[in-house]
């Protein structure tokens, strides 16, 4: 059992850490130790916060933290002691490793996991109880194989990859470094391929495709809780390194994903989807199969995509909130929209 | 091994369960005997039926059920014994549980399971083969753990806790009493929280924001199978007493759901959002970050909420289904609905 | 250990298995030998490929397979041995069988399994390590459970059932016979049924129904990776022979599905829904509560449905997609569109 962290980190130390200027004030001077993070309205004097988002600004002039991190032109506004930073979100982000009390592995194979001879582990490897690794598994050095996870036959993990608790890499799923799964997520499962066997066949409707093909995960990609992955029918599905995915998200079989983009929640990709890199997918959203999506393409969320997208820029589908009275007046209207279109042409017309 | 249950209850003991007033008829009278529930239609003379949807009025007419739950106003309809109930689908529900045949667990710890000798478990708890509980962890008194579930390092779980089977609890994630989980939910999953780094650098295009919240779920709350729930960058993502939450619900970081709020399937919360009491939010919603939504609101299937409600009501996004040949006619005239608006301002100001 | 297989079949003895007509050039006679498959794009000369999606037309002009399965009148186009099919996705369909390359499994109890002696299962029945087969359950001849999956007591599964890992069977679930059910898949959790208890009952909002029924499962059903199928409340959720389901995919409580109905990925089907046969329902799809679909329906993706289809036919809402910039000028209009229609009325009125 580890011991119960307990930080004490003067305001200086912090500045160094995370390449900040600091303003002291006259309530909190730079030997002033802080403990930890928290929001804006949420932190005590024993805290440090931070500003990114205009949304929270008037939460700031209120804030009891020690110090906040935020942009050189917000510290006019900060009662507590500045940390400016010209990216105040990324400065969190890194100080928030910091502060980590997600308990630490303890780099050992548990008795109660299941590990084939015919595996192979690097150095300090970590396979939790109820993990099943089987035959001709390879699994770099420093990887975490949480509780009741499957790795299944020929699949390879690469260095510092962490899979939480029970996920599933099915088999001859290729994984490189530094690989981030959450829990439930599965790897490698058999993509939605079936040919229609005709009518006149009474014993079965559909044929299966054999799926010869597999995920490849590129480095640094993280996948959330409850995301699955397909693998692929001819050649492989490829997620291309530093892509991330949020939970239960969809993607199907020979999708291909460009490298830095990132996918938000319940998101679903239908088969062949090419989608370039840095792209930005909100949540929701649906991607027909067999489009091209260009390089630095930005779609709103719960978005259709029904056609293939060449130019970067941001696209949108669907309508806005409004009450569900006005509502049901208008979609009355848009089912016969087009006849509308003609009345009014017919109008212009006269 | 239990018994197969036979049940054999009079139509007074009935009545009496569930405080309702029985008006028998000339083919069943008060000591007859039932052995179950079923629909109207499918309803032979040993079960209870129940109407609480006008939908189905038309199946109380020709029912074979020996009784029925029903609103004083419908028994004139009703050709078997009636059970007169203000809220018979409540009164349904409460009898549901009289008529139980689910399996009932056996309260011990199986020798197959693994409990961490630093975990904390209560009276009556029962831990079935492939769980895995590890250190720190406390269990109150008749919590099931249904077979290879996972409970994380310091999670507690209240008393009366049932989760079905392969349910993930990860680290510190706290739940109160009465909670019943479904199969394959993951709760205290890391949000999708990540810093751009910047183009200029090539090592790592995304910094992982740590996330040191965790989730905090309430008394009597119900999780579907699949579901996701994650714990909070600072601060804890929080679901209230009297929440249900349907399959495959996704509730990002930093969430708060209020009192009683019910949440249908396939439905998308994103991070930092507040929703009040009481609310009703139906299938395939999803929900733009950092909103707020009020109390008492109503949301209809598949809204895009892309703004906070502040006034409770019904809610709505989106179009209705028609054929998908008039569907695209009318698609291909919205794309350019403000130069309509446009052309008929035109023709007005003539 | 199983061998890594090599493949080494003729042209001539291809065009057997698949029933094709071969026409041979001058580059590859009918007695040269294949590997394997790929796409026409990807394949070199030991391969097979196929033209089934005029989308990929091009690519045979200029493809390095050995071979192409292709309709008769796209043999002209082709540049490599040409294999004549009248459906040309379907013999791809039965020739990536015999190409197969996944792990085949050992057909034995693996002693870290857990099965209850009261368990009865058939002949060459696989139970991987991890597993656990629960009290009562019935499992027909050749069937694979793999790793960590669950069945919970009183559950059948027929012959030729395929489980692939982390699968969960919950109780008195019903499996006919080649069903194959992808990795995190839950068969059978409680539906989504609660009857709030009325405003003035501090105690508890919402009163559970207890699910009597269970999940019907017929024969060639597929399912896939964290698809969830609920039991039904009173009565069965019943899943009819030959149905094909995607991942992701959530099926309500005493929802029916008809013979040979295909669903994509992150579908959600309402409660008490009854689906005809031979339906195709795209991705995204929602269908509401208690309506009815006629067989032969098929649904574009996205679509909300929120009445019953008597007809067969295409079925779709929602709008198409178009860059946000025009999208929000579009959407605003759309808010009003039931005062434009007045408008034009007036115009016409004049």
């Amino acid at each position: 059992m580890e011991l119960e962290k307990t930080f004490n980190i003067s305001l200086s130390e912090i500045a160094n850490l995370i390449d900040a200027q600091l303003i002291i004030n006259s309530h909190f001077d730079d030997k002033y130790k802080v403990s930890g993070l928290a929001t804006l309205s949420n932190a005590d004097n024993t805290k440090i916060s931070f500003l990114s988002n205009n949304r929270y600004k008037n939460d700031l002039l209120t804030t009891s933290a020690a110090a906040v991190i935020l942009l050189a032109e917000n510290a006019k506004d900060c009662p507590s002691a500045c940390l400016i930073h010209e990216n105040p979100y990324l400065a969190y982000a890194k100080l928030s490793k910091i502060f980590d009390i997600t308990p630490k592995p303890q780099m050992s194979i548990d008795s109660g996991s299941f590990v084939s001879q015919s595996a192979k582990l690097g150095a300090n490897v970590t396979v939790c109880v109820g993990a099943v690794i089987m035959d001709d598994v390879v699994i770099g050095d420093n990887t975490f194989i949480g509780p009741n996870c499957v790795i299944e036959k020929k699949a390879s993990l690469g260095n510092d990859v962490k899979l939480t608790s029970n996920v599933v890499i099915n088999h001859s799923v290729q994984i490189k470094n530094n690989v981030n799964i959450q829990s439930g997520a599965i790897i490698g499962s058999d993509g939605f391929g079936y040919a229609p066997t005709g009518i006149d066949n009474n014993d079965r409707l559909w044929e299966k495709i054999n799926h010869s093909g597999t995920v490849i995960i590129g480095n640094r990609v993280e996948i959330g809780a409850n995301t699955t992955i397909d693998r692929g029918a001819l050649g492989d599905t490829t997620i291309s390194d530093d892509v991330i995915i949020d939970n239960q998200v969809h993607i199907a079989h020979n999708v291909c994903i460009g490298r830095g983009t990132a996918i938000a929640g319940c998101t679903g990709i239908a088969g062949s989807v090419i989608i370039g890199e840095n792209c930005r997918i909100a949540g929701g959203v649906g991607i027909t199969g067999h489009l091209s999506i260009a390089s630095g393409v930005t779609i709103l969320s719960m978005t259709r995509v029904n056609n293939s997208i060449s130019e970067p820029g941001v696209y949108a589908s669907g309508t806005v909130m409004q009450s569900a009275d006005d509502w049901r007046k208008n979609v009355i209207r848009f089912k016969n929209l087009d006849n509308l279109y003609d009345r009014v042409k017919k109008i212009e017309d006269r």
